[in-house]
């Protein structure tokens, strides 16, 4: 399966109160890591992919993290992240985001790629993942 | 159990660039309702129950949410939010936000209650819910 | 000139470590403001305006802000908003954030109408405004 | 006068519907750039420096941008930081934020070193610039 790690730090911009993230921040750094593992498995970028394969994008449908350390500003953290499965037209991932070499923050996502349904632009269709995508996120 | 609801309208600063809102953006409205839901509980503001109790936060250790049904800009939402649990140190919190009565996402939490520790002010440690708390939670 | 005032709270989410709102998000808040001020000039949700004036936005092209008072997570504030100048395809927009009557924050703001160009959809083209539109947020 | 320049991509969550950056976060970005060129001018993190000094941090009390050209997720940027202007307890502070070379969007900030009040931790205090970091910064 396809994995993609990334190293980025924590900035004071990410942090509450506490002096520690904002945990939906988190879940922003793991979209971003998401992307960059589209994007290598696909070999374009998300704005060109997206018009490609006429996707709309590809929405999380469900996600589970855990929060075992927590991180602050200025910590430099890497996040690991693999496809764990791919369906027809859905992907769940995993991400595993260390500092120190430790693990601080375990996320697991399915996202689901999506048009516009043509019978009804306000709502979004299921499309399948092009077989030579598929290939690659699971090679 | 402690029931909380309010309403809220999605923005377009909430929204990515397929229309729709960027996930992250529902564990920060989230995370307001668990604000609300305490200082109801606490008969407190967040800022003055965290300095009564001497608390730092009460940052979630773990989440878990299902996005059924997409949002978007100008869509009026409300979030009901519950206690599902609570122990020694910790809570369980549940979140239904609905449009339109339609169960859009649904989210569950995990907080622990924590302090400096006086023996290494870099570190958080878990602190027992005040009984008076505790009671008002479960009540 | 067009005015609209609305209450809202900061929140935990909206502050940094220092415990203060982090500045950008007031202007996430500006924004909401502006949007509720052209959906009561215009008698249409954002959403709804957009599409039967073929608009993709109205961006901002130049901002100024003062920053008198810190606010906190807890603070009630007010956001006065009022039209200070209307172009044939811009508006200049101004925010004043109160916190128990006193200043907190100015906010000063250029926008800009748009469409895609039919020409090439990549670029942004400038839009004139619609005069009944314009009539009402110069009235 | 001390510069700083960081390169950086424009991510899918920093845009909005239209699918250009939402505004705001430009000033989140900025406001990194101004965390690295204090921590160059200083030679320690943020989260050392502001511990180092008693400082609770560097708040912004005015700023200005000019907004020339969008971006759009997936466009690589620059931006260049500069130190404009020194006082005794205030710096200002200017961003150029590029994309393939060209001016996209430019930042103006002034800033105040502050500690809390000791009369009234409540408060903010504005404090000197230490003269050691006064000297790199316009050095």
């Amino acid at each position: 399966m396809l994995t993609n790690t990334r190293n980025l730090r924590i900035e004071w911009g990410d942090c509450d109160p506490a002096g520690i993230v904002f945990f939906p921040r988190y879940f922003a750094m793991f979209d971003t890591s998401t992307t960059y593992l589209m994007e290598r498995a696909i070999g374009m970028s998300k704005f060109d992919y997206l018009k490609a394969y006429n996707f709309l994008g590809h929405p999380i449908v469900e996600t589970h993290a855990r929060f075992r350390v927590p991180t602050r500003f200025g910590d430099e953290v890497a996040i690991e992240t693999a496809v764990a499965a791919c369906g027809r037209s859905s992907i769940k991932i995993e991400h595993r985001l260390t500092k120190a070499g430790v693990l601080a923050v375990e996320g697991f996502e399915t996202r689901v790629f999506v048009a516009r349904d043509p019978a009804d632009p306000e709502r979004l269709k299921s499309q399948p993942i092009p077989p030579e995508v598929l290939a690659r996120l699971v090679a």
